[in-house]
């Protein structure tokens, strides 16, 4: 199943891609894409609801919003430096653990929506990547019970501020978690329908030129591992996200680093998990 | 105004202290201490209904659990090194601007509950700190303008795991975010109750023995830098928990450092805000 949350900004509702491809909306299911959704069956209920009400689920059309598939999880857990050759674009040495970091929830946005380049940026960047989506609370889960912690996968953009991420002092949260810094989608695959999510294609292109282009199977740690390493401290909850890094291809790898300005436009896709398109805009107050 | 939740993990209930020090049942107003409150002018709701309904609240027996005193926030973010002393203690120099890490929301319990040293953990610390609580959402706030942001103040013990946050690569976030590490309350004081949260005494006490003592005036950047700062990187929603840092004390900072073990007991107050008590225990899978 492929799950849509579809609909003005704060008021997305509930949808799915049908096997045929069309977008329906399943509001009527009575639930959103939260917590208790994904902790409580969500999707085998969601499913069995399908069998007998999807005909009389209304269409939606294609000129409708897509949301973040999902309503706010309790957190975003990201892995950096999780492909053998981006680890070496940025000059850093193959990870002996995971490296972790938190992306704000506050930063999701919808798969197209705007990307807004923060005030006083200047070194805004792109990073295509693997998101997980946990289905069962996770709290020291060992490696080979990781995949039943897992509901689906998704499309994400980590967007990240390398001035701000590196250059600011400490930790690397200032650059990671501003507004529209994490459009996520356009779907939520369930995991029944991601055959292998550690030999994924995945790809991202500037202005049409394409920047980043490996596969999951470049990953220094895979998706069970990182389910269950991640899962040693702290618990993940249902509905959390997991991004699981970038590859090779990032505008700080080049040489001179390369970075967004407003009207540029990222293409980015994952095989079985959609494509998504980001236009970028300066900095303006809401 | 003092804002309490009490009742049994997962199930707590809002209420309040009142002028003479009476723990009452607020719940028949009928909104949980959540973002649509803060956002909402809860306060001043909750304030108004009191006059009417006070009398008629029951009371809540000293017998009664008291859970972190607002639901689950979008985020907790934390200022690192923010006390000159502490800084000077770990080594550190005095950071030009803030330092920012996220701790996991599932982190959040009570402010007398059980902390559980993790599974692995041998550097389990202790850090009394100040919580800020947004009350209205802050973007891009100016310095003068940050005091309208925030609904009120809280007691917060930021646990921490040293291993976990500084040797296993990477980000801080491993040994900040594992459950029960961000015992809040006992209550918030609505900002109205707290003179200048800029001198405010605060301390803690580890099996009797005062390790921490300090006031918030040794603060390198005050309550009102912090909140325009964050603001400038992410969006705050009403019910964020900004925690402000943590004087010398921490046991990281003795020679030899000192650790938690089973059955140590901290307790810890600021001025205003209130104490708390947390005993520690052993790692148990729930």
């Amino acid at each position: 199943m492929k799950l849509i949350r579809f609909g003005a900004e704060g008021a997305e509702q509930p949808g799915i891609i049908t096997a045929s491809g069309k977008k329906i909306d399943v509001s009527a299911f009575g639930q959103d894409y939260n917590e208790d959704f994904f902790g409580g069956d969500g999707i085998e209920r969601l499913s069995a609801w399908l069998e007998k009400n999807e005909a009389s689920c209304p269409e939606i059309g294609d000129d409708v919003r897509l949301g973040a598939p999902l309503t706010r999880p309790s957190k975003i857990v990201c892995v950096g430096l999780n492909y053998a050759k981006h680890a070496e674009e940025t000059g850093a040495a193959i990870p002996e653990e995971p490296i972790l970091f938190f992306k704000s929830t506050t930063a999701l946005c919808g798969p197209n929506d705007e990307v807004m380049i923060p005030k006083n940026s200047e070194k805004t960047d792109w990073e295509v990547e693997l998101a997980i989506i946990i289905g069962k609370k996770a709290s020291y889960v060992e490696l080979e019970d990781a995949n039943d912690h897992i509901a689906g996968y998704a499309l994400h953009n980590d967007i990240s501020e390398r001035a701000f991420q590196i250059e600011k002092g400490g930790q690397w949260c200032k650059g990671k978690g501003c507004d529209t810094f994490a459009p996520l989608g356009p779907f939520i695959a369930t995991k029944d329908e991601v055959k292998n999510p550690n030999d994924l294609e995945l790809w991202l292109e500037l202005n049409g030129e394409r920047l980043q282009h490996s596969s999951t199977n470049d990953f220094i740690f895979n998706v069970q591992e990182v389910v269950s390493y991640i899962s040693q401290f702290m618990t993940l909850l249902p509905g959390d996200v997991i991004s699981t890094g970038t590859p090779s291809g990032v505008g700080l790898g080049f040489n001179p680093p390369k970075y967004l300005k407003p009207g540029d436009v990222m293409e980015l896709g994952i095989e079985g998990l959609g494509t998504s398109k980001q236009v970028c805009k300066g900095y303006s107050k809401k």
